[in-house]
């Protein structure tokens, strides 16, 4: 983010029509504000940035004459899509078959994702998906590191197997046996991180036009993925009891969908964990009506070391589990796997063959050396016990704030109402310099709302709560 | 490669039979022989193994009850497709609209990359793809790895950029210029891998259904990234002086593609370059179509100093330029870049999010640093002149074993005719111990024929080209 919190300066060099166009053009070049969205009303802006509404007209008419933004008669100032650009489209199940087009939100997953890669003015961005940069163990990342390049000299440069490094997929089929998910290392395929292998799972099992379950809220990334795809998105609400068995049910009558796609242990973003009876129940209507579940395990090590995983109880048979190491030890490696029925972990490794041709081998061997010398397992410990702690801090200050929890807090999301639209929110929040997740993002309709996902590591900031508290005002 | 040479042992404690069936059985589960798949006659097998036919149906009967293979009447024994596999496809121009099914090589091109992970009985294989492990240089890769992990703690950590690592954006806009291509670090996205490069642009401009431009012959690994994506594949033809204008200015009246997806530069499996005219007419056609070319520069470090790229011609106008550091420096570590018009790149790092999130910076890192320094240039040299020598030697042997070249040898490959089929001719090699790269894989048509693609640096061996000889006759 390299929004400053400061406002225009009346001593600048430039006029300030000049500065506040250069401000939203910044955040178009960034991709902060994408095409589509609507720049703040010229009565809101000058309010915001104490000028005269004739310097936001000025500001505004300047962004249009640079190509930036266009006028629509009595609704405003949006942002152009770039020549050549597609309008972003997505399908829902709601309206089956035909894809409806949706309003780009303010800040969207593409937004959020390339907002977090900023360091940002306050060194952390409470909308991010990662923990924060110092929580990680760079001493334990380069030793690993020169374990993987050391040895024999050349036998680390081999072309890693297309399915993966070995010795990984050892370490990750022991790591599941542990959760007790019985994979042989044959039925494990390594990519380039979870997201990869969520990819390489609808590549190779989906057709466009193909029905998909997902829960609502849910990822972003995996909506505009499936959307992109050509798939139809059948949105299952998720809600502090999980997935909506009933809706789900009829979803899968009406529209027969080939997947469900569901992170089941500390979901993205509400932290809730199926029960086992409601892990029982959804592989009772999956067996029912042929779908494949693909069980999105990113959050394992944050996991308390009990939660049911499906693939456990169907021992993979019309499971797959996807998961990585990104959120844990390391998300530049994007190291990630997917562990799948055999007949299915061929199929895996051709897609991945025609996409990446294979991963990087000497990132995953230096991740094996993590799990197999246990360093991982205790990184993990530690990383548990400070993020109970910082989510217990940010908890206190979120209620102190007036938000609420809409399901009990866990893992290292919460998912909060705080009761006023949060895409605007998130918008103001920008000038702060403050990166939020907002509801729409969660949303596979887009829809605005007042709740909004908040990274338990990356809420410490006393000034951030005191911010958001003026925010609501 | 795990087959030996060796035949089978009347000694051993496996019974003849059980030793044939269990050695198709293992290439059956390495992939190299697939689905579909014709097992050698009776016959033919009873002769190369030097075993009663009787023992041969005892084998492909042992086979059948192991799932493995299917008797079809009158035809023969097929590889099984596993169950809940679908078979393979590929959609040609030849019968627009009308994907047709095709029958699959005995060693497809997925199985030529699966087999090139293995060592092999030889230490290389003359159908592989890339360098021999021995060439190239793990303490210049070690160096490179260190300096990018090391530094002050935590830098290294972050996440790259979206679009990829800074210093190798800005590393390969400076060694573009030195050819000629004038890219903007802002317009060039990094990659797993060049193969992920030509993934990410088939996925971000192309829709299923649309029709594209390959060369013929090409790489099956691109016809089956397309055709999988739903493209409609029109080939080229690519003789001894470039691609067929007649043809290539008749499917642009007839089909309209969107893309087409070249190597221009040591052409795979040629080795043609294209004459700076040739481009300019091509860029012509493109022109007067509306065709975006992506031109793969994969093989761009054992290129001559001049040779001409159309993105230096055309400026990234109409054209993508994409390449990477696999066949040079490090295959394993896959990074690879795709250079784009600036209202293009923005999509591309789109389609790289939802696919991969981000690729592995610290990689990318150590290969700037490999750039800026001068030592990747100063490997490149040597590379080509142990490359020159090679491929002298291999040129020697080829035409000693009575094989033509089809185009003049130039680069890592050489096209031969060896006038006798290749694809039978790879499947009597592989008994040998020897991966060949027969003419089937470089086909869209998949159509069988005399010629293979050889490298020439995994061919100066004389027991291959004894072996070849002899398998030709």
């Amino acid at each position: 983010m390299q929004a400053t919190p400061d406002t225009l300066s009346r001593r600048a060099g430039a006029t300030l029509a000049e500065q506040l166009a250069a401000r939203f053009g910044e955040r178009i070049d960034q991709g902060l504000l994408r095409p589509g969205a609507r720049l703040p009303s010229v009565r809101d802006c000058a309010a915001r940035y104490r000028v005269s509404p004739a310097t936001v007209v000025a500001a505004y008419d300047r962004l249009q004459a640079q190509g930036l933004v266009q006028a629509q008669a009595q609704r405003g100032f949006f942002v152009r899509l770039p020549a050549g650009r597609p309008p972003r489209q997505a399908a829902t199940g709601s309206a089956p078959g035909a894809g409806r087009t949706v309003p780009a939100a303010p800040v969207d997953a593409t937004a959020l994702i390339r907002g977090m890669f900023h360091a940002g003015v306050h060194g952390s961005a409470p909308g991010m998906g990662t923990l924060p940069e110092d929580w990680l163990d760079p001493a334990l990342l380069q030793r690993a590191l020169r374990r993987a390049s050391g040895g024999d000299g050349r036998a680390w440069l081999r072309y890693g197997e297309p399915a993966g490094d070995p010795a990984l997929r050892a370490a990750v089929s022991r790591r599941l046996a542990d959760l007790g998910v019985d994979a042989d290392p044959g039925q494990i395929v390594t990519t380039v991180g979870a997201t990869h292998a969520l990819d390489l799972v609808a590549r190779t099992l989906l057709q466009p036009g193909d029905a998909v379950l997902v829960d609502e809220p849910g990822w972003a990334v995996e909506y505009e993925r499936l959307t992109r795809l050509g798939m139809r998105l059948l949105p299952v609400p998720r809600g502090a009891d999980g997935p909506d068995l009933g809706v789900m049910a009829a979803l899968l009558q009406a529209h027969r969908p080939r997947l469900y796609v569901t992170v089941s242990v500390l979901h993205n973003p509400t932290g809730h964990t199926l029960s086992p009876a409601t892990a029982h129940r959804v592989l009772g209507l999956a067996a029912q009506h042929d779908l494949t579940v693909v069980e999105d395990d990113t959050y394992a090590f944050f996991a308390p070391p009990h939660a049911t995983r499906m693939a456990a109880l169907d021992g993979l048979q019309r499971t797959l589990l996807v998961s990585g190491f990104s959120k844990i030890l390391a998300p530049q490696w994007r190291v990630g796997f997917v562990a799948a029925p055999p007949a299915l972990a061929e199929r895996l490794v051709d897609s991945k063959l025609v996409g990446t041709l294979t991963t990087p081998a000497l990132l995953e061997r230096a991740v094996a050396w993590c799990l197999d010398q246990g360093l991982l397992r205790r990184h993990a410990e530690r990383i548990v016990q400070r993020l109970d702690a910082a989510r217990e801090r940010a908890v206190r200050h979120a209620l102190e704030a007036g938000c609420r929890f809409v399901t009990p807090p866990q893992g290292l999301f919460g998912w909060v109402d705080v009761g006023t639209d949060t895409e605007r929110l998130a918008l103001d929040m920008l000038d702060e310099g403050w990166l939020l997740a907002p509801g729409t993002l969660f949303q596979a309709s887009r829809r605005p709302g007042t709740c909004m996902r908040i990274n338990f590591a990356a809420t410490q900031d006393g000034r951030f709560w005191r911010a958001l508290r003026a925010g609501r005002g």
